[in-house]
């Protein structure tokens, strides 16, 4: 049994090609979809390949057919509880068109720099893209024809194909709510300024208060539990205590700042302080929460995601097109709102 | 400008050696790490290739190396709260050692079979497996000289290379602690069936319970928020509402009780029921929360990991290795523990 384990882990086309007396390059043919080789010669060659547990090589046939079969996912802030939802689907459903996920995790979003050299190297087909590229990365994705996705991002200069999740809507339907119940004194726990997603919640939000004469106090957190806190303790400060609605750029911090305000300064919400969020994670709709927030329809916009990408795989000329996604109110116990 | 793009697209091995006037052979040795060719000859290959933007192809370079560059990891459960965490450990490792993830997000433990093929046939290095292998799984990668290591599992009949979390001596300190402390009536909210480390820290705390004389009551949960509701809703229906303690095989789990005990049954959490998990994740420490738990060291866990396949790859005849590590204590305050 020695003897054929090692040809398990050996067999290479040259070792089929030999015991089926043919040569190398109908082997080749014989696994490489749409190429032509005699019935016959196939029958010797799938037989032989049968006997030595030969598999052709994904890698070996992408250098051939030009496809890798691999895509990669640029993913940032994997511990937040976002963007695990978004990357276990995007798996699964590439994974159900028999594509591969090389995945690129980075601590913050602006380190993509250092993972692109890796992506020429390893020959992606495509890209999904949930990290800030600047306009000359985009444009070395243009230059070496590499399909892309961006991922609740635009091309900030120049238009790429994106899925994002409408969180200018988000932010009117949530501003538009906490304004008609009556608050006045708003915060905004703002994400990190390399944030793209961030960045259009605070401003929609800022933006949508101004419009009614009112200028909110702004801080900025990095989207974690902690920050959520400190960006309560913050807006407290500058407020006079006087802050009755806080907006945060995610549920995370939107769940940090309703624990720092009912432990640390007993403040009850929802009845003296509004919070509310973005996303809708699952951590979200836990009892000691049931934040207010928007709900990303992360399955429709994943779909999307992969399935604008492989569009583009097949057919690279295919112009830009961005998919924008309005998001679902969700109406928990974490704020005041009424609705139209 | 539109000849260079087309250049950079396209450059191969063959065009660089065509403008350098040497064989496409010195061209491949001379990206190749180790092989030697003459620095004359080395200049004018790396001339012709900044000339016509040529990288080496990482994955033809495998073919010819052996090595991909790329290893499995093989993940279930992503939208758990644990397993993100990680995964971005053990890709920010793998990507500082210049290691490619090639990335399986299984929806069930038992799901593994589905992407084994493929694994074959990306031809990766190694893998680190967090989802339940069968004996004959595991002989499929022996057979196939694919380095991997455990993670949080053991080789059920035949020793594998391990890294895992000793749920045992967690269990055994939770439930000497809530011992001491005068609880008697426990109930046990289990993992999943196949789920490795659920089974563990499910039976580690009954035995330590049943040394002790006490019979707890077992449910089975899914490791979800709405899972831990649930269990904790069977064992109040099966105690007669006499429960004072419950562990759950994870801290998500030890969340939904905790809610669920609060503010469906009005229960004072720690005060007339104890509620204890596993893991250590960043929502057990919510001050709305602070589970009392075992935290797994995951820093610790996942640097051990790579730097073990790392040396099977480098040396695939090292014996089987398991490390246990112990978990730390975290007192927080959902549970009345008395320690020794």
């Amino acid at each position: 049994m020695a003897g054929k384990d090692a040809a398990i882990r050996s067999a290479t086309s040259y070792d089929v090609a030999r015991r089926a007396g043919v040569s190398q390059s109908a082997v080749s043919r014989c696994f490489r979809p749409g190429a032509s080789v005699a019935p016959a010669t196939r029958a010797k060659i799938v037989a032989a390949a049968e006997e030595l547990g030969y598999r052709p090589n994904a890698i070996a046939q992408g250098l051939i057919t030009r496809r890798s079969n691999m895509v990669a996912v640029i993913i940032s802030n994997l511990t937040n509880l976002y963007y695990p939802e978004v990357l276990a689907e995007l798996s699964q459903r590439f994974s159900a068109r028999d594509i591969r996920v090389l995945l690129f995790a980075l601590e913050a979003e602006s380190d993509v720099d250092e993972v692109l050299e890796q992506i020429w190297r390893y020959r992606v087909d495509g890209a999904v893209v949930a990290a800030r590229l600047d306009p000359d990365q985009l444009a070395l994705f243009a230059k070496r024809r590499i399909p892309l996705v961006l991922y609740n991002r635009v091309g900030e200069q120049q238009p790429a194909a994106s899925v994002c999740f409408d969180s200018t809507g988000g932010a009117r339907q949530l501003v538009g709510g906490l304004l008609a119940a009556g608050h006045r004194h708003f915060g905004i726990i703002a994400g990190p300024e390399d944030s793209y997603v961030g960045e259009e919640r605070a401003n929609a939000s800022a933006d949508a208060l101004r419009r009614n004469g009112l200028e909110p106090i702004m801080v900025r957190g990095t989207f974690d539990y902690s920050s959520g806190d400190r960006g309560l303790r913050q807006l407290m400060l500058r407020s006079d205590s006087k802050l009755d609605a806080v907006i945060c750029a995610n549920d995370t911090m939107a769940i940090g700042a309703i624990d720092c305000a009912r432990h640390a300064f007993e403040i009850a919400v929802p009845e003296r302080l509004s919070v509310v969020g973005f996303d809708g994670v699952e951590a979200a709709r836990w009892a000691a929460y049931q934040v207010t927030t928007v709900r990303q329809p992360v399955r429709r916009m994943t779909e999307s995601a992969v399935e604008m990408l492989m569009e583009r795989i097949e057919r690279p000329e295919l112009p830009p097109e961005r998919r924008l996604f309005g998001g679902e109110l969700l109406l928990g116990q974490s704020a005041r709102l009424e609705l139209p």
